[in-house]
């Protein structure tokens, strides 16, 4: 029987890039509790974070004889040495767009895989600089009561939807942008002999 | 009555950016004779394509009284001074894509604004740098045979698609590398009183 793909995540914008490259996978939610801490390094914090995601999820999959790649991953912002995540309310999504306009900050995610049965893992961090265009306070306030698509969103914004009216410029990989790296993504799961480009466990 | 937004562009991926900040748009493809060279200054052809597309609609529009912002736009890639369009049949495509693995190339997109009624015109060519990691004529030939998302495509590869897995790095505007560089576009739409993030034209 084929290994399973398992995304340990509830993130729709994760599912939506996987989906983009035809990948068929499972969605297992983790319910390991993050770090949501706003200092230390946010390198090890996203590190840490999605493997431990990943972790238990492919746990409880060992337990029950299961055979599968389990993905998790954790994203984060980072403007001048702070850690942004996700705003908790409208007002707090405020305050983070008002800092990040007109100034360019780091997202990252941090990813990791482990293979149920052999217990190999591979992680790594990506980190993409992006740019906002200068945002006033009633353009920030027009963005927020137009839609909520900043919930759930590491800094409050969702690029593939209504932010990209003020995202001018990226430096990095865009699909990190969104939560998962792709390429680097699919140089890991060539570490364990699946070759996404070639269609494996992929669907027409 | 409203002005109507016009995109004088039968491209799916521009239509699908559009759709992503909640435009109300009609879509009536320009019978502009593009012009395809592929030897000149690229920045040129973009702007002269771009202009036409929108022109032509624009000038339609006109006679029938209408009351529009006609929307023109066109994209190539640019590689080594070389222009880089569609490509006709896979093997083509083929060709483009085993020029581009483990390099950089620019994206270029010339969009165009009309008023149909004013005929004020605004203009503007965005350029984003993309690198693709290393491809093995294996690698381009499973991307090819995979799918058909080449079809269409200024370099013969969809970003957000499953290109997202060889795509390492953009410098620049990510929705221009899909075919319209959304913040730009918004600046543009400022000149004609239309405030996009405010939410003029678009619908929740």
């Amino acid at each position: 029987m084929a290994k399973r793909i398992i995304l340990a995540s509830a993130s729709r914008d994760r599912k939506r890039l996987l989906k983009a490259i035809n990948l068929t996978f499972e969605i297992l939610p983790s319910n390991f509790v993050e770090d949501e801490s706003k200092t230390g390094n946010p390198l090890e914090i996203v590190m840490r974070n999605a493997r431990g995601k990943a972790q238990v999820v492919a746990d409880k999959l060992h337990g029950e004889n299961g055979d599968a790649l389990v993905i998790g991953a954790d994203t984060v912002v980072e403007f001048h040495g702070q850690i942004i995540g996700k705003a908790r309310h409208q007002f707090e999504a405020f305050q983070i767009l008002q800092k990040l306009a007109g100034q360019t900050h780091q997202l990252l995610t941090g990813c990791c895989v482990i293979d149920v049965q052999s217990q190999k893992s591979h992680a790594f961090v990506d980190v993409t600089d992006v740019t906002f265009a200068p945002l006033t306070e009633e353009d920030i306030w027009h963005y927020l009561e137009f839609s909520d698509e900043y919930r759930g969103r590491a800094g409050a914004y969702s690029l593939q939807d209504r932010a990209s009216l003020f995202v001018t410029k990226i430096v990095g990989s865009p699909t990190n942008v969104i939560g998962l790296p792709i390429s680097q993504f699919r140089e890991t799961f060539l570490n364990f002999g699946v070759n996404l480009l070639a269609g494996d466990h992929c669907t027409i």
